[in-house]
């Protein structure tokens, strides 16, 4: 860890690889429009955090690239599949999104219905190749914790707490809990199927958990304080809208001012899980704590 | 294969494994309601065909039944999760489902959406337990054949079809393409998830294939014949609705007496391929195949 890493480059050619190998795996072949839309939802879009933190993960334990590439690529279907439901007219009802109009506004509700539901199925045919091209075991692996994370416990359900939250008063454990759901579950899962690319020692294991639980949390604290202070042109989506729609926030919560330590205090936390971790390089893993913080948008 | 099954009996037995599972699988405590709207979708309810011959595919090949009672509830798990969206006002606008009004009528359109989304996970949840539960290697195999039937290659591109079929003279191929994925798939994968609870011979999985194409078509056809035969009471749902909606069908395109006797070629189909299986007792995927064609509703 003595050189420092050359971020910029190392992010560009992972995310090379993973818009290159989404652009392969999502097919446009998908029949009567399907694939057409699968492809709108997911490429050419999105910041790719945690697909860089799979294969972050996955380098730093010394894991199998090929199945964190696919890993990388399941987990941001799982995302955009998530965006592309929750942004329907009997969800967040949102037009826009990075900057384009919604995935239901393009090619009408049933279809952005079905192609979130594909994607959801095509994260995890990602995941089980033939036995020949990934051993079972790490097929089987990276499947449970997708599932998981994605699931009632998990990303599903902490959309349904947001959905009963809206203009009730959540206390700060409740607004925790949700976030640990809603966002953390799934930014916490990356990290963890980078790691189950190889089999690291359960000290490992247990200080990348403790890192993917800092970044998501983290993450969604950002998220409420741009929301307030950035524009809907920088962000690439509607801004202010969580305290138009009276949606409890970090911000709401503890105000602008504690809201910012308290990110700090949780990439401090990150940090030193990693420090922790025993691993002997995980400098893209810190670089990507910092990308969490520092984010514009 | 000298003794007849008794079928009432088996099937009842089978029944109540699946049911038992279910509930303990499907759990109330999932966050805001969604747990409660995830139970309503799935339990109480249906004829369990697929998880039906899950278990009678696995029982053929001597396979590891606690695989196979995981895998019966996971497809029944993707099959509840396609009606609840499938009768959104975006879909099929239905409020009407096994006698009960629709997820959507009961709990809101969010919530069905996330109940949909959340019960497609829970099933490859299902499908991964703690590696010392299952073998790794049937887990694999599982979420292959699961994720490929439920996606866009598979059900949800047959939804696709059918979605841009409304009002569409389709032709008898394209009808049966449509079928074939839509609920052939899912029928299909069905046996195949049952078979891949042990490791069968070639022939023996090329003949379950055969077998699980032919009910799968079956089952189609025969749908479309109580569409104009049965009344909505007797079906559980509302009946003429695809005549209604100027849908094509094996009726409209074919007529009854000439849909019926497809039905029937087919079941001989399903029959011929059980009996070039060599699997030594296949009378349970033969009584599940006569229920497929004399079903009433």
């Amino acid at each position: 860890m003595s050189a420092d890493l050359d971020f910029p480059r190392w992010s560009a050619a992972h995310l090379g690889q993973v818009e290159s190998a989404l652009d392969r795996w999502v097919l446009a072949g998908a029949p009567a429009g399907l694939g057409e839309a699968m492809r709108y939802a997911v490429l050419d879009g999105g910041k790719r955090l945690r697909p860089l933190l799979v294969m972050a993960a996955a380098e730093a334990v010394g894991g199998d690239l090929q199945a964190g590439l696919r890993a990388a690529c399941a987990v941001e279907l799982i995302h955009a599949y998530s965006l592309v439901h929750d942004d329907m007219p009997c969800m967040d009802n949102d037009v826009l999104r990075r900057g384009k109009p919604t995935v239901h506004v393009r090619f009408g509700e049933a279809q952005a219905l079905l192609a979130g539901d594909a994607l959801q199925a095509l994260a995890f045919e990602l995941l089980t190749p033939p036995a020949t091209e990934m051993p079972d075991r790490i097929q089987a692996s990276l499947c449970r914790l997708l599932a998981r994370a994605a699931g009632h416990d998990g990303m599903a359900g902490g959309q349904a707490i947001d959905l009963a939250s809206v203009g009730h008063a959540l206390g700060e454990d409740e607004l925790r809990q949700m976030h640990r759901l809603k966002t953390g579950a799934l930014l916490r899962c990356s990290v963890m199927l980078g790691a189950a690319c190889a089999e690291p020692t359960d000290a490992a294991r247990q200080a990348l958990a403790r890192y993917g639980d800092a970044i998501g949390l983290a993450f969604q604290v950002v998220d409420d304080i741009l929301d307030v202070t950035a524009d809907s042109a920088t962000l690439g989506k509607t801004a202010g809208k969580d305290a138009a729609q009276d949606k409890p926030t970090y911000v709401s919560l503890m105000g602008l001012d504690r809201s910012r330590a308290y990110a700090a205090a949780l990439f401090d936390e990150a940090v030193s899980a990693l420090a922790a971790s025993g691993l002997p390089d995980t400098r893209a893993l810190r670089a990507l704590a910092t990308m969490v913080i520092q984010r514009a948008h």
